[in-house]
């Protein structure tokens, strides 16, 4: 194990050779080193450098051994910005020149649009041609995610004459496992895998052998139901289609990952109430500035509650007892709440939820609030009549518990679900807000059970 | 828009289509029909089906053809369980044979121990023999994961040669998109992509084109730590080694994708404190019997807080508003110590934390909550000064929240960094246990001021 162990944690590379290269002029020596790695580390060692490191990177390495590592490089948006501003015009439009067409658009979309007019005038006519078709698709969309660089044969040809289209292709595509089957119309009727194309005979027609049940997504489909059906369908590619079934485009598994990831910490922060959740080398300024609008909103609506509270200023002066139970009851509402809102928000999400299962759902999840508030207040009235020995607050407590968990289920429940319908993110429906939400509601109903049955607590 | 959106939604197959065909025993109908579908397809059909109808589809098709959408279905471990009872043995076991090792491994492991033995014993020794290895394995790690059926050739092979042996292998690899070579101890030296060995010339070498930097796991690694590193370096597959370095296995870029999604439906129920968050077919009881275990331990947590504030019954029935702060306080503890968890848990997820980096992310999140709850405060203490005029009050509410706030945050970070120091499972760290912590800590903090205090406030 711990050979092994010591190569994943540690960095695959040796900065310090590499920096000591850089710094005594050895070009030949840093250029073997550096071109032996994998373009994951080159990008590791390249966001890690200084500017002054970078500016020499630029001066040893090419405009194409750049792109190779840039392209699969992630960095924040300001750092690209810093990057193309540092990096020569005419250096840089080469090297979106060789990347893959979608990585190219991917890093230029984070860029001012001056600076993106100005790289693609320096660029080749055709390439800057291929990256605005590309920059106009939406982020989120199939579009956003494609590239043009795919390789495609017509229906007519032969094995042998795909092969030999295949093998000239085959250096600018972006993967060369799926070859689309095109007819004279340019209409996608069909898709071969590299793998059949191997083991058929070379006489034998494209058309025989194909698959004619190819599935396709439209340019304008969103990026999360691409992902979803790409993971079930386990597609190492899938074809970008038009409204008249014209290819356009193909998204690869790679760039999927990327989304699935995307997704999931999407939802993963909307639930904790967090905007940015990766960025764990933020300062503490930046963090606290990031999460400083959402904790003062909640403050703003804990307010809310206070001041219902305060409506019960006399209640609560008459049995100041009741005041104990205010944790209990409205984190027990909160946690209710937000387990039957993650379940929710992660089904949309992942497409199990659909129009006829939504009704049935919400009832679900208020119906098991219902049984476990019961089965929690049973446990509880227990307790308090042994604790505090008075039935008629437990009473109180475990009726409120009950009806705040049912209550704050089907919230749960239902706003995610109600927000989707209405095609709104559910970005707004996120833990804390769920949670302060239920917290007005139980006391709500704590209070105005406890001020009605005043007069058997006292 | 409209048209394929039909298609995305809708099933891709019609089903009563097909049952009527198997209630007819139109058997060449039925096959032609059935197999035109996507694996997937076919899965969803199947899985759709009563046992009656099932019983139809292994007479109306070969062992081979229900391997084939079977390895590619995910059903409940109980669905298995009833599906391998009402299937012929030996049926069954030719069916295992025809699968690919990984997928037909994973689906033993959620039979009953007995039925694996008996389906073994039925299989033919080799295939036998081969799943008996991998079934080993654990689950979570690579050796769980990888399939043992890869492409691998000799270094000191030629192109042709590999080529000739590609085709050989073909049928039965996982994927031909990686051949991994091996020296004569048939330890890994190199890979070269099915797009390299395509472009490259007969005569040369396997060794002088091959990359000799293959980046491999150890087979006892997590599946979390394998998911990374595809992710990171966009393979399609990743070589499985021993501690020598013999290739053991490869796996796949689709298992990867399942891997990703389930751990990021892990961290996600952990925040949410559900078990099991993507069965949302589940029956009203059976949601409420996951769920209930969590909440009453909550109950009971919440009990504790209760006690606590019965603590101060005194201070609570001379100032009756001291009450209406304890959600607004308890709550923003929560949220703020929710998030730094969220952003902990998720940087421990996905490798971005290291070792070094620990204790300087706890300061950062303390200090984070230490500015955003003075920031919160501040606002606060306006808004109470101008709606209650008890500027003391406020005082004690927002010099509470301040520090409640911090408190919580490193609570909300220290806690699943020292689990993961410890090689715990962060798993008892969720959500709402955090949530509920820092209830306990809030209020001690608030009531232990306001009693500090009293004299002012009265």
């Amino acid at each position: 194990m711990a050979e092994e162990e010591v190569v994943l944690e540690e960095e695959m590379y040796n900065k310090e050779a590499l920096d000591e290269l850089l710094l005594s002029g050895d070009i030949d020596q840093f250029r073997e080193e550096f071109l032996e790695l994998h373009t994951y580390d080159q990008g590791e060692y390249f966001t890690e450098s200084s500017d002054e490191y970078r500016d020499k990177i630029y001066h040893y390495l090419s405009p194409k051994e750049v792109a190779e590592f840039m392209e699969t490089t992630e960095m924040e948006d300001d750092e690209y910005d810093h990057i193309f501003e540092e990096m020569d015009a005419r250096y840089a439009s080469s090297m979106f020149e060789e990347m893959s067409l979608d990585n190219a658009v991917d890093i230029l979309k984070m860029l001012p649009k001056t600076k993106i007019a100005s790289l693609l005038l320096l660029m080749d006519k055709e390439t800057a041609g291929e990256i605005k078709a590309l920059l106009h698709y939406e982020e989120d969309t199939a579009g956003g995610l494609m590239t043009t660089e795919f390789i495609s044969v017509s229906s007519l040809s032969t094995v042998r004459e795909a092969m030999i289209q295949l093998k000239e292709q085959a250096p600018q595509a972006e993967t060369i496992y799926y070859i689309f089957v095109l007819n004279e119309k340019k209409q996608l009727v069909g898709v071969i895998s590299l793998r059949d194309l191997i083991v058929a005979e070379n006489d034998e027609y494209i058309e025989d052998i194909m698959n004619e049940r190819v599935i396709s997504v439209n340019v304008a489909d969103d990026q999360e139901d691409v992902a979803n059906i790409m993971k079930d369908y386990d597609f190492l590619a899938i074809p970008v289609v038009d409204y008249q079934n014209h290819l356009l485009g193909i998204i690869t598994i790679d760039d999927i990952l990327d989304v699935i990831d995307e997704e999931a910490s999407e939802d993963y922060s909307k639930l904790a109430g967090v905007s940015d959740i990766d960025s764990t080398d933020d300062s503490m300024f930046a963090t606290a500035r990031k999460r400083l609008p959402w904790l003062m909103a909640l403050t703003v609506m804990g307010m809310i509650t206070a001041s219902i509270l305060g409506q019960f200023e006399d209640t609560l002066s008459k049995v100041a007892l009741l005041a104990a139970f205010i944790p209990l009851i409205g984190g027990m509402a909160g946690n209710s709440g937000t387990q039957s809102l993650a379940v929710v928000v992660r089904g949309i999400s992942t497409g199990e939820i659909d129009e006829q299962s939504k009704f049935k759902l919400a009832l679900r999840e208020a119906g098991s609030g219902f049984i476990t508030g019961l089965s929690c207040s049973v446990m509880l009235f227990i307790i308090i009549c042994v604790l505090y020995k008075t039935p008629v607050l437990g009473l109180i407590v475990c009726f409120s518990l009950t009806i705040a968990m049912t209550v704050a289920t089907l919230a749960g429940a239902m706003v995610p679900l109600v927000m989707h319908r209405l095609k709104i993110d559910p970005a707004v429906a996120s833990g804390p807000f769920i949670s302060t939400t239920n917290d007005i509601i139980s006391m709500l109903i704590y209070f105005g059970l406890a001020t009605t049955f005043m007069s058997y607590l006292t």
